[in-house]
């Protein structure tokens, strides 16, 4: 028989509190908002809820012969991409679902939460993939948070997603300047060291790569410093962009005229919309919601760059300040007297599109099996972002994570942090 | 001051029922089937509940400045088609729309039937506006019910629109063979009688039309009989079809392999789902939920055709047999001893394709201002569709009510009946 | 051995008469014209040079085993849409096959035209489908001169298909104010009278319709009366237009801004490209490549309405004019002194717009084989063209010749005539 | 006064030779080819012998005001993407173009020949433009070929581009096994050194990168080899593929059934068109016409991977073995008695897809002005591909050569070559 013993104690209760806090994610929600899907990138907040169920049913309890299934038909509904489980419903097809009701899918994930306490009870549980489905769940914590974000934000009357958190910031001074970090490169090593917890596949194997010397931004660019950019006709300059997002621009991908995904023009001035609700632009807040191509071209305008991934890691590691983090929107950056040199906004704050296409790194193996499919099988036409935002779950970020989406997303909490090669290099910034 | 008098009090208590009558329809519903949209043609239910106030309080209740609306935005939110009166929100993203949510819609039409009310007590309203509005409503009745037997019918789960109806039918004999009914021709006069009570514009005026001996169909076509013509290869047989339709049959439109809409084969043989829920395919009940393509190739191959609207109109009004209503879903024909040959399932069951194209009658003139746009404005590439459906609100079927689809329309609750030349010329039949 | 006659010479001569008219056509065409397929709607040139060979080849000479095809690949490649003879090379990707060369296809043309003669010869035809191809290559022989006038009117170098055809015209006068011409109805009759001479099915049989009085224009609307609709925002207002129509209008699909097909706005003003080369826009000359959906805005912008295919058929039989004949573009109307009143520009002008679908005539039945998918399968979606063009081969037109296209067609050669309700009727015209 | 010097004279004979090259491709074409689109990768013929004129006309002629154009219209028609320039005639529709005809297009070339030629003469050209202006069409010389072939295999009746042709290969006896090559890393360096030449601004700088030990295939894989992948039910795998891919693969982007793009079965087994001609299927020629997706298949199918471009250009560099070059189809590898172990078909057989996704090298600079929109712009998405092909002219090519293709593509002249991490490391090959 199996003995209870503290570890396992605070695997269920971390397994507990990483459940209830999809949970609590929903509380300020409508009962109508749980099966919207106003684009293909966006899922509903209940699929959310039960694909993340989905996850621990598929790959930990089904293992066992005498797992019963709460609905037999879920296997094929919930699963996301996992052609090793089988043809999954059409992710563009999520929203057209009204049954299972919310009402329902709440009943499921009690019946798999119930499943994996008995498991973990017995100790039958394989612990990494339990680890593996508590990640997986706060990933798609932030998803919701974006895509609740995208449902209610390009809704015409713009609710908030919750009224009763006011965000009121101190801000005794105005945002600094950016200032430039230099950083020294040489023969460094990127990728999460072996036995330093947990992380994904695609974060390994810890590798060296040839750096020359950089330099990076010290916090991300702002609302006001991107209107320049608008106010200087950046969106309509074509020798600003690269070939396919020029096309994008064209074609009215970044709005009519262009802007960032929430900002909206109204007579007294510029307005975005946020989780806490819709209000004037903060010039000092930084610019978010941008796609690659705009953070590329806003990069080009100001003659210097984005980081390669290995460029941001290094510098994080060695310059990372603590960021102050604030729930539901990234607030300004701000340099308090006597502190030191340093990254800002590294992590809370928002994702940053990196220079770096995702790919494998040197002697990357997906995971074993149909869980495999979780990371390596996107190496393919995305570029990789670094950091976390205001809409990562707390303790899910790392230095050495690798996000990753298309150069055109937008719908993400993304943001620009500037790089530039060394002072004496042919590129001069103008920063 | 207003004396109330009875008109009035009439009046009042049938826009007071016809309204309850919408909600009635949506008692069954989960919170998570008001928000859907799985196609562009189905409206999401909360949006038809919204519509219909919309409809009131732009043409009744704004005609005076001293309306206090609801919530201003809801004059783009909820215009489905009135260019009159704005550019109406996209049709195809009624379901991005979370907001407002069902709760608020109910509230809306709290607001609008109270006004309403307090316009009638004191006699402020144009009545023929407040009958339109009423007729309006009957017709989104009909489509909310339509609308939701796609929302729940193309979901995997195939859920019940309403499991505590069971529709059982009495069932003495098995439907007898279809008969045809010989009328004669000459000139015959169609559309509605002037002074005979509530019409659409579209039809009117009653007109002069030459019309040649023909026959039709004294019921609708069984699943049986179409499920033979699948058996016989119906949808492979490229001569049977229009090419518009045969093109259709090409790109999967009508599924694969082709079938009506509701069907689905499973190893124990043909299913059809219904309002009811899933069941096996009754052979004897009318088939229902197909195009306009089939149904003329259905004709075809069986060597007759479909009727014209002229044709349906004198043959019905001269042979309707009184049906019995069934809700939800259609059932089988049947004749009496001593019952007197005549037209089965005229209305009550499901509408029925013509050949003849939507377009104005001789002498049509649409409504002044801007509810002009209710019908005029859609005379164009559609087709006619005669009788009226188990959706169909009691009280609203009329022999020359003019309803009209796209010839590859499906989700309607749509069936067909035969007609034939008149017995010795070129055209015999097969039946 | 068979006896040639005087009847069969006649017919030799005309088949090789029609034949050389193709020919003919092409004279002008640069080698470069001869593949090309700008949109789906055209076909390249070399395509009506192969599949007008194809169907003598199909339908009169493969019917006797002896005859030996020139290359059986063409028998899938320039088929156009008989599925009875198999699945055609879709139509879209006609432009896409630069072989057989066009002089290949040339040496296809003289392997039929040898085979036919011959068989001609010998009297092993059937006459009625040679007569049959005889028309069909004169309907190919129009729509070669309208994809012509489309493949070189798209072109920003807008080339005339002939430079040294000079359409000068002697205009002693201004057009005329056009002129209502009164109709009476009646119990009336239309359709092609049998033993006619010949016709396509699609206008048999001739059979009694009810007309009610009406009026009809003397002449075509002019450029100068279609742009005096734009002036007044025409394009602009929602009212005028059929639901689809004004969907057509906010797409684009008329232009940026609106105007009929060929017209483009210069400093100078406007002009419009005509097979004889772009020249300013000719104020008198009937407005040419308009849809159904303009045709039925600007007569309701006049308050009047389109003729029905009945009301034109009856108006043209009692009233039409000789109307002279001009080459490649359609020219002014005029009346001279002492000339009666009568219907101007009914055939040898623009085919005009009616206000009738295209459906079958009642009794209507397609010819018998494979040949029968020639007109019956279109009756669907479709409206009614009457007169004839510019573009029409002489010998070609008929009274009772039914075209027909999509509501939003413009490439062909199409203008409008108005017509009206009988005076006294409650619609009055601004006329 | 200038004096023509020997190095002008060989500047003006290649300028000469070059432009010659391009008309000499053209010969085996008909009339009917020079103006094919059949895809909008494709550009006619007719575009590439404007284009290629265009593009010295723009940047090298036109530089001084006293040029004369040949058509002031054609700086829109045959601008390519040079958003400097102006907004481009829209590439999908190269193909709409019957006008300027082929024959003009050739007298368009005259015009810049002999333009070139007079500033020659005079010393008045900038040389370093002349020489990318030549590379510039020996790109497009590359891609003639590619585009014929694809206008040519797409086509039915599948005709050669070329008859007399006749590769005949000397095999002495089967194609031997693919060898593994070990190469050992460190810190290398990649990309153009400075002063060896011309290259295009996307080889430099020449730059340091740290790389792993590595093992790769000493020449390309087969079609036999190809043919056991397929039949190993490779496209059916999904485990295989990257998630794009595999999207690919369903939605029928690779054929039905899928194989290489110009593979198709017949009755007596698999043939392939070559531009010499329709054939069986080569099983020891390399296999050619496959995207990304399908080569990266293949190496996981083989346990391996695609080589990076840095590992590529590393191997190349040591371990090219001189390529017998044949025209116009790729031919079997073939190891001679004696001859030392090396890089089989490096360059001259088929163009090798790298696991690198194409982006700037550290430091990269686009060249100064409107040329520089020539590579830097291209710079997102699509992955790097090293070698050249049989469609490469002669001296086109360089071991630093970057060219670049979306992952899906398949008309270029695209094969695989494997490679491996060294042995040792985890993941073994089955090779």
């Amino acid at each position: 028989m199996h003995k209870t013993n503290t570890a396992d104690q605070a695997q269920e209760s971390h397994f507990a509190a990483v459940r209830q806090h999809s949970v609590d994610l929903c509380a300020p929600l409508a009962a109508d908002d749980f099966s919207m899907q106003p684009i293909a990138d966006v899922s509903p907040p209940k699929w959310h809820l039960a694909h993340t169920s989905w996850f621990f049913e598929t790959f930990l309890l089904k293992a066992r012969p005498d797992y019963r299934e709460f609905d037999p038909r879920y296997e094929v509904l919930f699963n996301s991409y996992y052609n090793g489980v089988g043809r999954p419903f059409p992710r563009e097809q999520r929203g057209t679902l009204s049954r299972p009701t919310t009402e329902t899918v709440y009943r499921y994930r009690e019946h798999v939460d119930a499943a994996i306490a008995a498991r973990l009870g017995r100790g039958e549980l394989d612990e990494s993939l339990l680890t593996l489905g508590c990640h997986h769940e706060q990933q798609h914590q932030e998803l919701l948070l974006t895509d609740m974000k995208y449902i209610l934000g390009q809704n015409p009357l713009r609710p908030a997603y919750c009224d009763d958190i006011v965000v009121t910031e101190d801000r005794p001074e105005p945002t600094p300047d950016m200032r430039w970090l230099d950083v020294s490169g040489g023969i460094v090593e990127i990728g999460t060291k072996p036995d330093s917890g947990f992380c994904f596949d695609n974060e390994t194997p810890r590798h060296r790569v040839w750096l020359d010397d950089f330099r990076i931004g010290d916090r991300l660019i702002t609302n006001g410093e991107f209107l320049a950019f608008i106010d200087a006709d950046g969106y309509r300059r074509s020798e600003l962009w690269l070939s396919e997002g020029w096309a994008a621009v064209q074609a009215g991908r970044f709005g009519t005229p262009p802007s960032p995904l929430y900002w909206h023009r109204e007579e007294e001035g510029w307005f975005e919309y946020q989780l806490t609700g819709d209000a004037p632009l903060d010039l000092d807040a930084p610019v978010s919601h941008v796609s690659h191509f705009e953070a590329d071209a806003y990069a080009r305008w100001r003659n210097v760059r984005l980081p390669t991934e290995t460029e941001w890691e290094i510098a994080a590691e060695r310059n990372a300040l603590e960021s102050p983090r604030t729930p539901l929107r990234p607030t300004a950056a701000r340099r308090q007297a006597g502190e030191r040199a340093g990254m800002q906004q590294t992590t809370g704050s928002l994702w940053q599109w990196t220079a770096s296409a995702y790919l494998p790194y040197p002697g990357y193996r997906p995971l074993p099996g149909t869980v495999g499919e979780y990371n390596g099988k996107f190496m393919n036409g995305q570029m990789v972002l670094r950091g976390a935002s205001v809409a990562t779950p707390p303790g899910h970020d790392r230095l050495t994570y690798r996000n990753f989406f298309y150069s055109a997303d937008r719908w993400q909490f993304t943001g620009i942090r500037l790089a530039s090669d060394a002072r004496g290099t042919a590129r001069s910034d103008v920063g």
